[in-house]
């Protein structure tokens, strides 16, 4: 109520927001339920799967360009791409030779688990496979649907400042290892590392953290064994 | 229906989706009338309140804090921060003297009006003033979500690399200005600015686009007199 202005027109807790409650609790139970068939999809493939999230330009096309053919010479290796619009990133992906589908999600602001179990299908994922999802650039949304993944994967460049996990945290709560990209731009950054890793091991104690740069290739090799070390 | 895995449980169109399309309406046409009601609360004021919206780090609270000693000097401003977690960006805009009111949104992805609305009647807008409202770092959700401001601005890094604007239009179709931000870093990155700023007019033509480094202050004054100038 806006004692203010006297509109009358602003109470909190209107019936659409009750009502919201309940169809998110019911949106989500169904996310989860085609969550785990995806996971089940994949376990009888002996396949795995692993969810890239992170803020639009935090360079995880770039990143997967500069890993994918160490990836497949140990195992084979399907990418699922996830922007708004545009085929920009499968194109990029397909150009290493990877398999690579791409999902527009339109309006949307993150993929789901809908969307993926297509993607699985087209992609006729091969046994043995890591398959790499990289999810709609967004720091925030895509951390709250479950797709079916082994792994979420949390992405930061460090032109992004130091406090993103602490205003952001889900995303960083949630992930099972974290790459800080863009490390080769440090040299021109008032950035302080620590505060921002001090941040996100606030949320998450034991998060492994990998420091890369996919222009200069240096941390990569760590974060590709981690990559190929993931179980279903 | 899932006819690989016969799993009869993932047909589109379900009950759900329909739901959420109505609901999905009821809510817009709520927000939309909150927004109206802002824009009437400032107008009765002759203030006006501008939304900033980009990627997390894209540097919005940099940039304010770089500019608003200026703005100041000509209309009183007052500045919204909106972020899940957190009172870092007030604090930082309260030490440059301004009046700041945070808004946590805790899982939300973006501001919207009824939080606005509580902003504008703590900050006690004065006559005149020019509201700030700096959005939460996502470059998709906000963009949906009316407040009541006169207009949307959209920062772009130029760490983000150069088709953000394609890949999420919405900002970019509906903003009336575009800040490309942290220009100092250009000489460091293989950036084709061009094709950024092509992608962007290709949605909005006559979009006015400010080059600025918080850093060196290059670019400031132009956006400065553009901010200055907006009118009810």
């Amino acid at each position: 109520m806006c004692d203010q202005c006297g509109c009358g027109q602003m109470g909190e807790g209107a019936p659409q927001d009750r009502q919201r409650l309940t169809l998110a609790a019911d949106l989500r139970a169904a996310q989860a339920d085609t969550a785990r068939h995806n996971r089940e999809h994949l376990a009888a493939l002996d396949a795995v799967a692993v969810n890239l999230v992170s803020s639009p330009g935090a360079g995880k096309t770039t990143l997967l360009e500069s890993i994918l053919s160490s990836l497949s010479t140990s195992r084979p290796v399907v990418v699922i791409e996830g922007d708004q619009q545009t085929d920009n990133d499968a194109r990029r992906i397909a150009a290493t030779g990877t398999p690579v589908f791409q999902i527009n999600t339109g309006a949307g602001c993150h993929l789901d688990a809908l969307q993926v179990h297509h993607a699985l299908h087209e992609l006729e994922v091969p046994q043995g496979a890591l398959v790499i999802i990289e999810n709609v650039g967004n720091l925030i949304c895509p951390a709250g649907f479950a797709l079916g993944q082994a792994a979420d994967v949390v992405l930061l460049s460090v032109t992004e400042g130091e406090d993103k996990p602490a205003k952001y945290p889900q995303a960083f709560s949630d992930a099972a290892a974290m790459v800080l990209t863009k490390t080769d731009l440090l040299p021109y950054l008032d950035y302080q590392k620590d505060r921002c890793l001090g941040y996100a091991r606030a949320l998450n104690p034991h998060l492994p953290i990998f420091e890369v740069s996919a222009r200069t290739g240096q941390g990569l090799e760590p974060w590709i064994r981690w990559l190929l070390a993931l179980a279903p």
